[in-house]
């Protein structure tokens, strides 16, 4: 049962101090009382030095990330329900189905308890909703100045219970590009909290887990070759990549590729391209060419794929290279980022 | 093979700057030609969103550690050492063989190339000895001054192998404490190096990968209730927390427990009580009685674990509560540590 208020007395315990990351009491009463209580699992109160788990029934898929998303609440999410569905997708992402996580809190001296609070019942909800368990932890807390408020670490363990085989280097001209919705959501929500934009109406991140999503597609009997979540770098740094390690070309249309007006705008005003802005609730799947009306019916039928559409394919022209047919009827080379373009989106 | 100079060019990034984690070219050269070939593994070179590995052959353990021990470099380690083998630790002491560890980079934007390179060389060795292989990993970069140069989070996978079953829950009275060696080496050694101490004699961390060592004593054939390496804490909190798991008593002989006398003396300066200091390369086990005297020798038969002893029982009195007979023949009870006596020690 989640509690809906904060479970450490935050009359005495306002703020984080050094003492909750030094070993003692106070360490302990927050991960039994906050993180122990809240994230429930039998494993996790063991408290072991790690968690013990039954033997999986498959390969293992094996993934990590680290949040450091600046501001910590944005539209659609915080970096709580973030540092959970990011994860989850780099497990799915495998082809793996998600089924534990590990927490790492590196915490600022002098966050507000109750901050603390709301991430933690986030990370509970998010966990609860993809069906994962969050099974071990570690709680740092660095100086005053040293942090940023709390950046959070999650690793995740899934097993790949199908017979899929998702390599890029299985891709073959022909493939189609399949892309779960519309673009640039989630960079563009952050960028608009963080530099203070009023849109009429504001854009919500699209943060979500795609475990289920993945799961439909994988269900429908597809031959998936690769799926990928485009997040820091978006929809054109994650092709690029799969165009890169599968030594094919790939084209995609621009036409097919749904942004959203308000993002549009946006994008426009920051001078961002939405192809290299982060998602947090998208996939891109390249599968077989036969395969690609049910690979689309099966997306299409997951409340998180219902805009999904046949993006692009995979060609033998220009290898390792993205080349994108224009809306106006040219084309043009969609290159790696260089450089940064949304720092800490993720 | 494993480069003795920083593989990126130092002339043209001698820094860390924001577009080393914003998703692009940059971002991309730093994985490719500092993580990926440093730790060199298959599974990394495959660059998927995270690692596919064959199914485990039983259990398995799952420990994570964020480290943001200061300074960044101490004498007998440095975060990159203390990140693989603090984990390997925490997943072995689940009677587990570590096998893959995830790497999570939070850099502070600044942050001296080749520093960097200094702890991914460390991790790149400490790996290789612990027989671990680095699979999967992010990394990010915050803004010069929301940062402390580099955290580092490891989350480590193992498998269990053996029929054992360890938990500390399974404690009975008679029960023997061994403790594989000297303690508080590690959190002197940082204090040291902190307080700018100067001792004849630099106290070394005892930083280490005890994966061997447990790995000995399993192969003894020893019943084993219970392992833990005794970090933040020091022996002192991680023998409370067996006390408060098992419910049982726990009673220790401060004459069986090696103190160096330098580290002695400095904890005399410092105001610490050794038994509260953090270890990173000792190891509490807990075992059958009749096993006790062949734990003992597969323990001194393996390096780390010479000067291993017998230092306590568990007992049917005092449950929960830890009590030492004390050098001079007395017995205080062994809190578990209030509040905070060494910040970022690991």
């Amino acid at each position: 049962m989640l509690s809906f208020s904060c479970p450490i007395p935050l009359n005495e315990y306002p703020h984080v101090s050094m003492a909750h990351g030094g070993g003692g009491t106070l360490m302990n009463a927050l991960i039994q009382k906050m993180f122990v209580a809240t994230f429930e699992g039998e494993t996790l109160k063991a408290m072991h030095d790690g968690a013990i788990l039954p033997p999986p029934n498959g390969r293992l898929a094996f993934s990590t990330d680290s949040y450091v998303v600046k501001p910590l609440f944005f539209p659609g999410g915080d970096i709580g329900s973030l540092a959970v569905n990011g994860t989850v997708n780099d497990v799915a992402m495998c082809g793996a189905r998600p089924l534990y996580l590990s927490v790492g809190f590196i915490l600022e001296e002098g966050l507000s308890m109750e901050t603390l609070w709301q991430f933690v019942r986030s990370m509970r909800i998010a966990a609860a909703s993809a069906g994962v368990e969050i099974v071990t932890g570690d709680t740092k807390v660095v100086d005053k100045g040293k942090g940023d408020g709390i950046y959070i670490n999650t690793a995740g363990v899934g097993v790949i219970e199908r017979n899929v085989q998702i390599d890029p280097r299985s891709c073959r001209p022909g493939d189609k590009v399949l892309l779960s919705g519309p673009i640039a959501m989630h960079g563009i929500a952050i960028m608009s909290k963080r530099e203070g934009l009023g849109f009429d109406t504001e854009i919500q991140s699209d943060c979500a887990a795609l475990n289920g999503l993945v799961d439909a597609l994988l269900e429908s009997g597809t031959m998936v070759r690769v799926m990928r979540d485009p997040t820091r770098g978006g929809v054109a740094s994650a092709l690029n990549e799969i165009a890169s390690s599968s030594r094919q070309g790939i084209r995609i249309d621009e036409a097919a590729i749904l942004i959203p007006e308000q993002v549009r705008s946006a994008c426009e005003i920051l001078g961002f391209d939405p192809l290299y802005v982060a998602n947090e609730g998208k996939m891109l799947a390249i599968v077989a060419p036969d395969d690609a009306p049910r690979a689309l019916e099966a997306m299409r039928a997951h409340p998180l794929g219902r805009d999904s559409a046949i993006i692009g394919e995979v060609v033998a022209e220009h290898p390792s290279t993205v080349v994108m047919k224009t809306r106006i009827g040219g084309t043009r080379v969609v290159d790696m980022m260089s450089g940064e373009q949304l720092p800490r989106i993720c």
